[in-house]
Formats: C-alpha cells, sequence, structure tokens
C-alpha cells in the first residue's frame, strides 16, 4: 500500500472566472510548480539535450517510460546503476508512464487480457508482459517519484463495446496496481479511461476517486479525437476529480491544448510535441510556427523570437536554415531547446496570470498571436 | 598586404630538453594558449554542441572550413548575417583553413592548374573555382581571425614530380594570397607543403620564410603516411621555420602525434578525431579508447575517467551504452564532450609541463598509459 505522503499537493489560487489553478506539487526529489509541462525522456533521455540543457530551459520535472526502458536497457540495470534519476543524470522529480500508451501506440504488436498486455518488443522481437503488478514493480525499480497506473488505452474512434471494456479494466488494473505499490517514496497516479463516452468517464472517474489516488490523469487522449472531442471529455471529467488532487493529461499537447486544458482545470502536462518538432525544423513562437528549411529564412538576421533567453535566439534565422539544410545535429538540438523553452514560457506565463487572476485574457492574447479562435465553447 | 599587427605571438618558455614550446597567440578576438588544439567547425558549428559547450571543454580557438562554407550557405550571406563570428555564435579566435585540403579528400570531384583549383560542389554538382585570391576574399568575407593560403594538398604516396608541381604551386599561390589578402584584423598563415621529400619541405619552407608570414603551418600531413613518416617530416621542417612565429600542424591529430609533434615545436592543432570518434561512441582516456557501443559496459557504473569534470563523466559508462544502443543523438553528443574535454585536458596538462619544464615526463606518463611506445625516435 503507497502512502499517502510520497507526494503533496497544494492549490495556491483558482481562476475567479474560469477554472485554472495555481498549485504546488511537493515530491521526494524536489517541488513542480504547476501548471506544469513535463518534457519527455522515453529512453531516459529528453531526445538532443543534456540534462543541464533540460534544466536550463526552466524543466522541473521530467517523463520516463516504462515501457522503452522495460525493453532496453532492462528495469533491473537502471536499479542497478542506482533507479532513473542517478542512471539519467537528472536530480528533479520524475515522473513515469505504466506502458498503457504503447498498448494503443503498438497495438499491432500487443495483445491484452485481464491478466496483462502482452508486447512483443519492437526492439529485438523478444515477449514484454506487463500486468499491472509488473508495471508497478519495474516503476519501484526505476525509482520515479510519480508512478502511473498501468491502463488500457485503445485508438479512437472505437467500437462502444471496445471502449467499455478497456475502461473497466482500466479501474481493475488500477486497484490491482495500488494493492502491489510498495515504495513509500513514490505516488502512483491513476488514470481516467473511457474514450469519448461521457458516461462511461463518469463511471470510471467515480470508481478510481472512491479509491483516493494521490493524482489522476486524463487519458486515452490525443489518439485520434479532435481537439473539440478532447475539450470536451475534460468538461465532464475534471469537475469529478477532486479539487485536492493533481490533474494531469496524458500525452497533450499544443500549445492551444495546454490552454484549453489549464482553463478546465488540468495542472500537468506531457508530450514529445515540442522535441519532435524541433528535430524536424519547426520552432514554435508567439505568432504561430516557423519552418526552419524554409528558403524565406535563408538571409533572415532576425532570431526565432526577439525576447527569447534561449540559446537558438542567439542566433539568426538564417544560421538555423543553414544547420538544416547541411544535415548538421545541432539544428534538432537548437530547435529542441527553443521549443522547451517556449513551452516553459508558456506555462510561467499561465501560472503568472493565474496568480494574478488574468488567465484569460492570457488565453485570448496568446490566442490571437498564433491566429487561433475558439469555436462556440465557453469562455 | 595584410600588415603583421593582425595577430601576435610570443614564446614564454622552451623545454630544455626537446622543442616543445609555451606560447601564446593575440588574435582580434582574444588570446589563445599555446600548445592548443582547435576543434574543427567545418560548417560553422563543431558538430553536436552549442558554442557554450564548446567553450565549456576548455577550446579558446575553432575551425572553420572555407570550402564548405562557400559551397552552403556561401561566404556571401555568412558576411550578410555578421561574419562567421557572429554566424556561428563563437566570440573568440576563430581559424578559417582555406580549401587546399578538400583538393585532397575531394580530389576525384577536384581539377587543379596554376590559376585555381576547381570544384564540383559534393553538394549540389555546381563548380566552385577557388584561386589564390578567391580563397582570401572567401575568408575576409568570413571574417576570421587566422585565415590560410590557399596549398595544394597531394595524398601520399605520390610521385615525386607530383609533389614537387604541388609544392611550386603552393608557394606561388602563398605569394597571390598575401598580395589579395586586406583585412586589417587578420591574420595569413601560409602552408609548408611537399610531401615525405625532405629537400622539398626545406626548399618551400626557405621560400615561404622569405616571405615572413605571421605563421607557419605545416600541410600535407595525415594524408595516407605512416606517423614515423609524418614525425620525420616535421623534424626536417620545424628548425627551419622561424622561432618567432606560430607553427601549426594541420588536421593533426591522434593524441600521441600531439604529444611527438609538441616535442618538436608545433604549437598549434586541429583534428575532427575527438568529434567523429565521439559520435562512433569512442571514447578518449588515459587509458587507451574505450568503445562504448560494447557489450562489457552494459552494466559498469563507472564513469569514463574517474576525474573528468565534463558532464559525460557524470554519468556511468552504462548510461553512455545505453545511449548508442538505443541510437539517442545525446550519446554523440556526450561523447563528442568527453572527446573535446579530453584533448582540452590534455593540452592543458602540455602547457603546464612546459611551463615546469617537465614536458618529457608527461610525454612518458601519457604514452605509457596510452600502452604505447615510441619506436627509436629521439627523446
Amino acid at each position: 500500500m503507497m502512502p499517502p505522503s510520497a507526494c503533496s499537493f497544494q492549490v495556491l489560487s483558482i481562476s475567479s472566472d474560469c477554472d485554472a489553478r495555481r498549485a504546488v506539487l511537493r515530491t521526494s526529489h524536489g517541488t513542480v510548480q504547476l501548471p506544469a509541462f513535463m518534457p519527455v525522456g522515453t529512453q531516459g533521455t529528453v531526445k538532443g539535450l543534456t540534462v543541464d540543457l533540460v534544466r536550463g530551459t526552466g524543466a522541473e520535472m521530467v517523463l520516463g517510460n516504462t515501457y522503452h526502458l522495460a525493453l532496453r536497457p532492462g528495469a533491473e540495470i537502471v536499479d542497478e546503476l542506482g533507479g532513473l534519476h542517478r542512471f539519467m543524470g537528472w536530480d528533479g522529480p520524475i515522473l513515469t508512464d505504466s506502458g498503457g500508451f504503447q498498448v494503443f501506440s503498438l497495438e499491432r504488436l500487443t495483445k491484452v487480457d485481464d491478466r496483462a498486455a502482452v508486447f512483443r518488443s519492437h526492439v529485438d522481437g523478444r515477449i514484454l508482459t506487463l500486468s499491472p503488478e509488473r508495471a508497478v514493480e519495474i516503476q519501484e525499480l526505476l525509482r520515479s517519484d510519480i508512478a502511473m497506473v498501468l491502463d488500457h488505452v485503445v485508438p479512437l474512434p472505437a467500437a462502444p463495446a471496445t471502449v467499455r471494456d478497456a475502461c473497466e479494466r482500466t479501474v481493475a488494473w488500477a486497484e490491482r496496481c495500488r494493492q502491489a505499490a510498495s515504495r513509500e517514496d513514490q505516488g502512483l497516479f491513476a488514470i481516467i479511461q473511457g474514450g469519448l463516452d461521457a458516461g462511461l468517464r463518469r463511471w470510471c472517474a467515480a470508481r478510481l476517486v472512491e479509491l483516493d489516488f494521490p493524482g489522476y490523469a486524463v487519458g486515452g487522449l490525443s489518439v485520434g479525437e479532435t481537439p473539440a472531442e478532447m475539450y470536451a471529455v475534460l468538461d465532464v471529467t475534471c469537475p469529478l476529480l477532486p479539487t485536492h488532487r493533481p490533474r494531469y493529461l496524458m500525452g497533450v499537447g499544443r500549445p492551444e491544448d495546454i490552454l484549453e486544458s489549464v482553463r478546465r482545470g488540468i495542472d500537468l502536462f506531457d508530450c514529445v510535441l515540442p522535441t519532435r518538432n524541433g528535430r524536424n525544423a519547426l520552432a514554435f513562437t508567439d505568432n504561430g510556427p516557423l519552418r526552419l528549411r524554409n528558403q524565406i529564412h535563408r538571409r533572415d538576421p532576425r532570431p526565432l523570437e526577439p525576447d527569447c533567453p534561449c540559446s537558438a535566439c542567439r542566433h539568426s534565422r538564417g544560421y538555423l536554415h543553414h544547420l538544416f539544410k547541411a544535415n548538421e545535429m545541432l539544428g534538432p538540438i537548437l530547435l529542441s531547446i527553443h521549443n522547451l523553452n517556449y513551452y516553459q514560457r508558456l506555462m510561467a506565463d499561465i501560472r503568472e496570470a493565474i496568480e494574478t487572476d488574468r488567465f484569460l485574457d492570457l488565453f485570448q492574447r496568446k490566442m490571437a498571436g498564433w491566429r487561433l479562435t475558439r469555436g462556440g465553447e465557453r469562455c
């Protein structure tokens, strides 16, 4: 049984005109100011960045991945080498996902029954069996600060029976994960499933809230649905989650998704977009994305953004364009740095806006800069 | 005509028992402690490292490449974007090579006559004509602190007539480069050619010394000859170079080559080995190289070297092994950092050893650590 003391959460303020909240999460490896964005370190590294560079972007917490680390190098080796913090050299908080997302993303290599998810390794074809108990055991070997229950993620759209089956299994597995958890220094978060079915989402949230987890994630999103469908799920789910527990929207997302979700009461995010897009020469800016491979940047002396303090923005767009045209590693590195900086600055702006109760002002300003309008949703 | 004030050189001390010398080179962008090693930034970036990371290895001066930058993005664009320092964000001294090495390395794409070297671009097939005058013009547009004369490098072994022809052309081109040079803030170094022919090396050195350049490079080495042949060329050439001018051994080399060359009076080096080998999972250490892809490192908790301050050495060998097995960019990045650190620490040790007149002690100790013995050469 995991003790409730492994991590603690405190709401500092709530917006007067929406559900955005300013909060803080305390873990064994330090404190995270919320709302927060976690860079993704799938295989024990945020792709292309030293931990000093990751820290330099403003990130306080990173995400590691149970499935990938269990396959390579193996959870037992990470444990032998001192746990994931020591292994990757990150001394701040780490959250590990449970492998449930790979049931979706590696669907063709996976079989799920009530006992476990069975994967055929995408690396070498070996079999990896992730039961709820093994998912917890791996995360305890990794020694992350926050572990996630093993959930069953299905691609959307899906048949109602498929979504219901996966949702019920997720609840049963959450209880088994809770029973299996033994580390006093690790918090275990539950994951709400239920696809786009409001009734199932409500049912799942109610069951998991009864079990009183130290945190709740909204899972099974960013798997094929539209943004409006995703926001609708948050509209249904967030009000059912206890206000005194952190809320984590898994695998999301674009800057506009983060604003839309914070507005609905989400505290925590992770996504590969800033690093993956960075590697593909796309830079996020307050005026929308820049594609650095475009010839238009060839002679442009301006930085990506005039006020950005990141090391990419000490260079001209012309230089960054050159790096991508010349296939230099530094192009992906610098754009990953910039994009992670961009996300962290967005989160800092969000936190400050909530503190001064001007979140919706920020929301409108950012959306206008990105040239996005909100389609008929409450504001 | 280039003024002699563009860079200045001063010998601080010379070993009592060999020709190793401690010196300093002053340029428009700062001072370089010699003997020094320059990381190679061929295309306007030391591969895989931000300029802060390069600076963090201890490097004071970097090398840029005329041929590659002239092709992409083009010297005029670098000039338009503020020159190479500003373009790549490196505010310390920069030396640019002249493109002469590419006459060798891209031999199949090159035709040389007395007028110029004509390249068919390895990027897009366009023609690039490098005359001595254009090589200087490009380097003046790049605004490097030290420019190199255009030389004619031939692969070894080569027919005597080929070596003689290239050597005579190199002398004629050096004089034309000198006439073409116009920047007051850029020093122009001459390059001694002559293959393995002691007589030609002597002739070339004498002709170029008559022209009184502010620095001299030994070129045309590391192009197919044995280490012993290379050292023999240095034995012939170095004594003919003026003691009050810096001596630069181009494109060399392995740590043992650096020690052997410093012992013979060389002050300055550049080589792609630390970064290229780093990208290929080879780490330099005082006990010889480590190949990080080897399974032997899988569970090894030790750093590459116990006393190395670099960011790679905050990790275990097991972690570095994992990064290469998982094809993570951070593997090449961290090993490039370590290897550049290793080279810079070697140079710092060399400088300190010369200052205290214990260079040959250092020489023996390092060679013993690398398990190398010197084959019958003077010591």
